[in-house]
């Protein structure tokens, strides 16, 4: 299994996920927005690219989420704070999703032979699931605004320390931004709370008074859940 | 003072550069033979995008220089191998040279203000220069044909290393990247001697037969000189 990471989006094209499993990352926030609304009890979320496209193919019941600039946008229903995704409001609902980045990720990547959201908050679960798909695997960090973020490079190394608890070297092959990215993950370990605090995503969230967010946003294995992508919708891998 | 780390050439544009100091790296081989050259007394080294431009510009005594595919172009007297710049060869001697990923690397950043070229062969001197100059930096790996190789990132960790002993971290500010590639140098350590034979450019050195370059280009601070580009010419910065 070949294993390769694009430390941000504009960085993924088409072609390279032909045949192979693609992993999407966006720690702050999609992710984890995206895994909350999936554990809160959403049918599935519709993630589009532009607010107008959001406003366009919404049906009845269906919920309009995301952000502009870190904020809610205008008319939505729901912003891009996993805390915002609870059983009361999106049991059941569709949501239709468009964020900054994130959203825009998981677009380059639908030509790919399997989709999945990975965050720090379901790691572990998405690990597990793509080893036993045993596909080649692209690793697609989210970053922002066309550059790597820190904390999509420290899931990107996570998935991979925990393939490697799963396969032996001889199965798993990394490209040389994989190892990287690896040994971002193993260098920093815990002190990823205190090292984001100081970096381009959370620096913004904090400045926006959304420290509430980051802490979801860190938190491992919280939200056991694998989002997996199929004709335009993201659902729980295991319905 | 800010450091910024770009992870292959292909992401660097002009507009990045305007008051910084650029350093490039590509370790296997263009820094390396840069370094060797001017080890080995060639007056410069002119760094050049095509062949064409190499036997255009050519005058009198100077020495045509670089490969494709990794070995020497036809009708040039010197290859890409550091071990062929020996001054009873290119002593008083210009080199014009030209390479699929360093020159065409060094060529994206002469819009800055100030460039190095570094290699783990003098990547010491070549950050002390930069301390000493007090400019932001914009650290380039070259990588190769727009991808990132581990080589460049962990000489770019190497040089952030090394400006960390040279100024608080007060004055020194790393972005999210440079703090990847200083996580990837500080967890890899002597290791990379073993890991760079599995990686896109060692493997491809060692299938070409040339174990000697290899050996060359990873001898770290063997080569205590800091080349440096100004008005199309590639100087030792001491002289």
């Amino acid at each position: 299994m070949k294993v390769q990471v694009i430390g941000n989006a504009s960085d993924a094209h088409n072609g390279q996920f032909i045949g192979k499993l693609a992993i999407v990352i966006d720690v702050i926030r999609t992710s984890t927005t995206i895994a909350a609304a999936l554990q809160a009890g959403a049918s599935s979320v519709i993630p589009v690219e532009t607010i107008m496209e959001a406003k366009g193919i919404r049906q009845n019941e269906d919920l309009l989420g995301g952000e502009r600039f870190c904020k809610r946008i205008s008319d939505f229903h729901l912003g891009n704070s996993p805390a915002d995704y609870i059983p009361e409001i999106v049991k059941g609902k569709n949501i239709i999703l468009t964020t900054t980045n994130g959203t825009s990720a998981i677009k380059r990547c639908i030509r790919a032979d399997g989709l999945l959201v990975a965050g720090l908050v379901n790691a572990s679960a998405c690990a597990d699931l793509a080893a036993s798909l045993g596909k080649d695997i692209v690793i697609v960090c989210a970053g922002s605004h066309d550059q790597f973020t820190i904390e999509d490079g420290y899931c990107a190394g996570l998935l991979i320390a925990h393939l490697q608890k799963l396969l032996s070297p001889q199965q798993l092959k990394l490209d040389d931004f994989a190892y990287a990215m690896l040994a971002l993950y193993q260098y920093t370990g815990e002190q990823i709370h205190n090292i984001i605090r100081y970096c381009i995503s959370g620096r913004r969230l904090l400045e926006l008074g959304l420290e509430e967010d980051l802490s979801l946003c860190l938190k491992r294995d919280s939200i056991p859940i694998v989002p997996q992508y199929s004709n335009g919708r993201i659902k729980d891998a295991a319905q």
